[in-house]
C-alpha cells in the first residue's frame, strides 16, 4: 500500500488516512482518519472525516463531504457537491446548552453499493443504504433506501418507475 | 475576548475578525468583517463575508457560505454546504453594462434564532426570518420565514405539520 | 491582455488560464485550460475546469463549479454553490471495470447566455441552454432549456408563469 498519493499538489492536509495503490488527491482537500482504496481520485474542495471508508476506483468529485459513518464500496461515482449526513437531529448544543461532544448525538451510517453513482449536488441523509449500480439524480435529497439499480430524483428523492430510466450508457449514434 | 483562534490550522484568511474566547476555524477558510462568538467552531471551506454576526457556541459547518446582512444567534447549527444570500435581483452588471458595485444592490437581511438548526444543502433566501429552535430541513430551499420551533422541508420549503416532526433528542431504546 | 489577475491573493491554482484585463480571482480556487473575460470577478472555491469560457464582466461567487463544456457569455451573475454538469451517465468506471478515461463518456455542452443569472445553489445538468437574461431561481435543479428572459425555480425546475416574475430591478420604493 501506497504511503502517499501519487500526484505532489500543494496545499493538502492528509492526516492518518490509509491510502491504496495510485489514489490522486487534488489540492485544497482535508482528509483525515479515513481509507482510501486504488485507484481512486478525490477531487479539489473535498473533505473526508474520520472513520469513513472508500472504497476502490471511485471518483470524489470536488466540493463533495463524506462524513463519519459513510461507506462506499468499490467503483462508487460521487459528483461535485454532494453533502452525506450522519446526524438526524443536528444541534450546535446540548439541551443544556453546552457544545455538542463526540457522546451526545448517535451516529447513523451510510452504505453506498458498489457500482452506484450519485449526481451532483445530491444530499443524502443518514442511515440510508444506496444499493449497487444504484443511480441519484443531480440535486436529489435522499431520505430513504434506493434499490440496486434504480434511480433516485428530486426533493425528496423519488424512484422513477423502470421504463424511464435514462440508459447507462449512450445510445449508439443512428 | 481572544485575538486568535484557539487552534492554529495553515491556510486561513482572517481579516479584521472580532473573535470571542475558544473559536476554533479550520483550514481553507475565509472569514473577513464579521464576528463569531465565544465557542464557535468553524469548519473547512467556509467564507464568512463582512458585516456577517455569528452568536456563541454555533457550529458552521463545511462548505458553508454565510453572507453581508446575516445574523445567527447563539447555538445554532448550520451544516454542510448550506449558503445563505442577500440579493433578491442578482444580476452581474448594471442595467448599463457595468460590473455592481455596492450601491448597485439592496441588501435584505436575514436573521436565524437561538437554537435553530439548518440541515445540510439548504439553501436560505434573502430577507428570511428562522425563528428560534425552527428546523430546516436538509436540501430545502427557504423563500419565506420558518416560525419558532417549526420545521422546513422541500424546494420550496413548506412547514411540517406538528405531528410529522421528529423529536429532537433521540428516543430512549426500548 | 493581461497575463496576471489583478489581485494578488495567496493560495491559487492557475495553469494555461486565459485571463482579459482586470479579472479578480480570490483565494482557495483552482482554474486551469479555461479563458476568463475582462473585469470577471471569481469567488473563493470555485473550480474552473479546461475548456470551459467565461465572458466579461462575469460574477462566479464561492463554492462554485465550472465544468468542461460549459460556455458563459458577458456579463452573467453565477451564485455561490452552483454546479454544471457535462456527462448524463457519469459512473467510475466502464463497464469492464476500469476508471473511466477521457475517450469513456460523451460531453454535453452548456451555454449561459449574456446577462443570465443563475441562483445560489442551482445545479445545471449538461447539454442545456440557459438563453440571455434568463433567471434561475435559488436551489433550481434545471434539466431542460430555459429560455431567453425567462424564470425557472424548483426540483426539477420549472418555468414560472411571466405575471409572477419579479421585476429585474427593485421597485421604487412608495
Amino acid at each position: 500500500m501506497a504511503a502517499e498519493p501519487v500526484n505532489d499538489a500543494p496545499w493538502r492536509l492528509l492526516d492518518d488516512v490509509r491510502l491504496g495503490e495510485g489514489v490522486v488527491i487534488h489540492s485544497f482537500t482535508s482528509l483525515y482518519g479515513c481509507s482510501i482504496g486504488d485507484e481512486t481520485r478525490v477531487g479539489a474542495f473535498v473533505e473526508i472525516q474520520r472513520g469513513a471508508a472508500i472504497g476502490a476506483r471511485c471518483k470524489i468529485s470536488s466540493h463533495s463531504f463524506v462524513c463519519e459513518g459513510v461507506t462506499i464500496e468499490d467503483e462508487v461515482f460521487v459528483g461535485h457537491g454532494v453533502v452525506f449526513i450522519n446526524d438526524r437531529h443536528p444541534r450546535a448544543t446540548t439541551e443544556a446548552g453546552a457544545p455538542k461532544g463526540k457522546d451526545d448525538w448517535v451516529l447513523e451510517r451510510t452504505h453506498v453499493g458498489r457500482g452506484a453513482s450519485i449526481g451532483s449536488g445530491a444530499t443524502i441523509l443518514g442511515g440510508v443504504t444506496i444499493g449497487p449500480r444504484a443511480l441519484v439524480g443531480a440535486g436529489a435529497v435522499v431520505t430513504r433506501d434506493v434499490p440496486a439499480g434504480e434511480v433516485a430524483v428530486g426533493n425528496p428523492a423519488r424512484l422513477l418507475p423502470r421504463e424511464a430510466h435514462r440508459p447507462t450508457a449512450p445510445l449508439p449514434s443512428s
